[in-house]
């Protein structure tokens, strides 16, 4: 008998509780699993053994209790925690996915994962002209990197020559819209909290970039954005915003992606200059990619595996080895401990 | 020998200063005018004679001292006041203008007007195949109509069953907003700040209204607006923009037209609830209609006087006669006391 070992959801946790504590909120599941047994068929057409799963900080909300409104629906209890993973096909009932090729679904934090019809239109199959390591598929063309691309090409709606500045540059998201409006001929300025991630940001092409905590953001905008924003992709919220607002050109671009200073905060920051949304015709624009990702589906896999493949977007990774380790790495993530973009590595290719 | 009277700035206002004092900051200069003698040629290729103009609030910004950063600039100490204007030809040069036709131009208050060669492109001529009153054209066609239709239209993208939310909307824009949104087939919902006002809103077809001067706006949008906020047409700022986050549906709009509760204000509200915006993907535009208007200029004269002239939209007017009673007529457009459209005769039609 083998295993079907999962991470699953044990306990909701409320907004203002903190992290979630391993055992109590979330952990492995044993759970013994007959792999030859498992059949597939009408019902359940694909069955998938898991390889590189995200470990993504979105997760956090949905471990709320479902009492708190968010823009994801809450987890069940003792739900298997889903994240986008590069799976291989093991069995099949369909023609459209044959045995041993690879696909990419929510299926999550667990071994094995059976596919029922309804969740078959979500099952993406791999298609890797430029003969890009598996784990790329969830790692440089993953969902931060999606959220980078429709949000800066289709919400920023970027021209040579203005200027962008990002807010977390060095995150997942930020190291992609960087390298991104960079290659678009765009004056590129990032702010990150610390002189480690800084020099990672020279290093992949920032044109200007400051540490948050030792400059104020209002002292250091004008400094490095000398011709003003025009475009400011949005990951923090809070002063940032204000001073951005202060700081930007007549029809400037807000591509509001992120929050995260008022996630978790009792007391919201209370932004002060959003008139200046009016006098200078500025547009701010919120979005959720998995909404406009079937849009654009088939423009961001011609385009951005070519980027990849011709060492045009450098993309760094965290990767925690085994199921076993991914409460660890989940962690990780929520306390801002990764650098790269973290991925769980739970079996063999 | 006639006169050319006008009302002038003659002294910078600061933004604290409250309402300008007539006499002190603005007011009416006496001007003697040789009519006859007065000529045009190819540098002033047009004399105007000013019959009816608009009296708007956004004049105020202009009689700011220019140190005081804008989105409009400052006007120069003795210059005339400008506005939107509609005239009669008396004196013309070019052949696309003739003698006795009717134009719209910035000309502004006073009697008569030289249009020097480089404002020409500025000059519109009245076409007029409903035979709309010629106050019209300033009136119910004017600047705040364009800025509801364009700011509806173009911004908003309004679908027929959405709902709408208008603050200020017994104002000049307010009005035409409810109306043209009901013509949508919109749920139209506004607010103002007396039951005079309240009750007008509902005989132009408002489908629900609040004073909020009686109910605050955290009470009344939940109840006002049953299915939430699909757009938001945003003249005041403050405490209601953050109501309206609370209230608005997943892809709602925010057409960001005005903040008149923070213009004057020492100390802004601070938003709490824009994080909002991203949550349910939200978008926030703010656009001034003089930069937007060229682009739909000939789509809005086809569509507009014909609404006008099948009394499909409604449109009150406080007119002040005379060039004398225009400064009379702005204070009272400052201080909320005007109810209709303000506008001045200067001279028989």
């Amino acid at each position: 008998m083998s295993s079907n070992n999962a991470i699953v959801l044990k306990k909701y946790i409320d907004p203002t509780e903190g992290y979630p504590k391993i055992g109590e909120h979330f952990g492995l599941e044993e759970r013994p699993f007959n792999l030859e047994a498992t059949k597939v068929d009408e019902e359940h057409p694909l069955l998938l053994r898991n390889i590189y799963t995200s470990i993504d900080p979105y997760i956090r909300i949905r471990m709320q209790n479902p009492k708190y409104k968010s823009y994801l629906p809450s987890l069940g209890i003792n739900q298997v925690i889903p994240n986008l993973t590069l799976a291989e096909v093991v069995k099949s009932a369909v023609p459209e996915h044959k045995t041993g090729s690879h696909v990419i679904f929510m299926s999550g934090w667990e071994e094995y994962t059976l596919v029922p019809k309804q969740a078959m239109g979500m099952v993406q199959s791999v298609n890797n002209p430029y003969n890009l390591p598996l784990m790329t598929f969830v790692g440089a063309l993953g969902m931060p990197s999606q959220t980078a691309y429709i949000g800066l090409k289709h919400i920023g709606q970027p021209k040579a020559g203005e200027t962008i500045y990002v807010s977390a540059a060095s995150g997942a998201v930020g190291q992609v819209v960087g390298q991104l409006a960079k290659a678009m001929g765009l004056y590129v300025v990032g702010s990150a909290g610390s002189d480690e991630k800084i020099a990672h940001l020279k290093e992949i092409g920032y044109d200007a970039v400051f540490n948050y905590k030792k400059e104020s953001v209002h002292e250091a905008l004008p400094r490095v954005c000398p011709k003003g924003i025009d475009i400011y992709f949005e990951n923090v919220g809070g002063e940032t915003l204000d001073a951005v607002l202060l700081n930007a050109n007549f029809h400037a671009r807000i591509i509001f992606c992120g929050c995260i200073s008022q996630y978790n905060n009792p007391n919201p920051y209370g932004l002060k200059n959003y008139s200046q949304i009016l006098t200078k015709s500025i547009k701010v624009e919120g979005f959720i990619v998995m909404n406009l990702m079937p849009l654009y589906q088939e423009e961001y896999f011609r385009e951005m595996p070519k980027l990849i493949a011709e060492g045009k977007l450098k993309y760094k990774y965290d990767v925690y080895m085994g199921l076993g380790s991914i409460p660890e790495g989940f962690l990780a993530v929520l306390q801002g401990n990764n650098f790269g973009k973290a991925l769980s590595k739970i079996a063999d290719e």
